[in-house]
């Protein structure tokens, strides 16, 4: 199975690097963007067809790993 | 508008962060996994309420600094 995480920042906590990309969006010339803000996406494959045992493990990993759960919203995508 | 961008390395670049991934997850003891690979999401809100316009602003930005498209793709979802 294929499955994506998608790791976005919580809301209120500062995004530096987001607001550095808006800057630079603005000076080429793109105007009218707001509210930049950078995640991480994870792309990976999991053994076994169990969808439900896979987004558990998936939490796990996310808990553990992949995401800082104090400053961090996760989400899990999955598909065959 | 708000709109997320997802980068993605191309299949065939190396990507020797997500394979420290795979490896920090097997030694935690995530068995199963493969093919780990990382990318970069950008979440952002556009002005206006053409979704064609914003779609075509995005692919420009993409291109000029958001993905390296020689290594690099990108996919756009917008939503009101």
């Amino acid at each position: 199975m294929k499955a994506r995480v998608i790791v976005t920042l919580k809301n209120g906590v500062l995004d530096p690097q987001g607001q550095a990309i808006e800057g630079s969006l603005a000076s080429l010339g793109f105007g009218g963007v707001h509210g930049v803000r950078q995640g991480k996406v994870f792309d990976l494959d999991i053994e076994g067809t169990d969808v439900e045992a896979a987004r558990s493990q998936i939490t796990a990993m996310c808990e553990k790993l992949l995401a800082n759960t104090v400053i961090e919203n996760f989400a899990i995508e999955i598909s065959n």
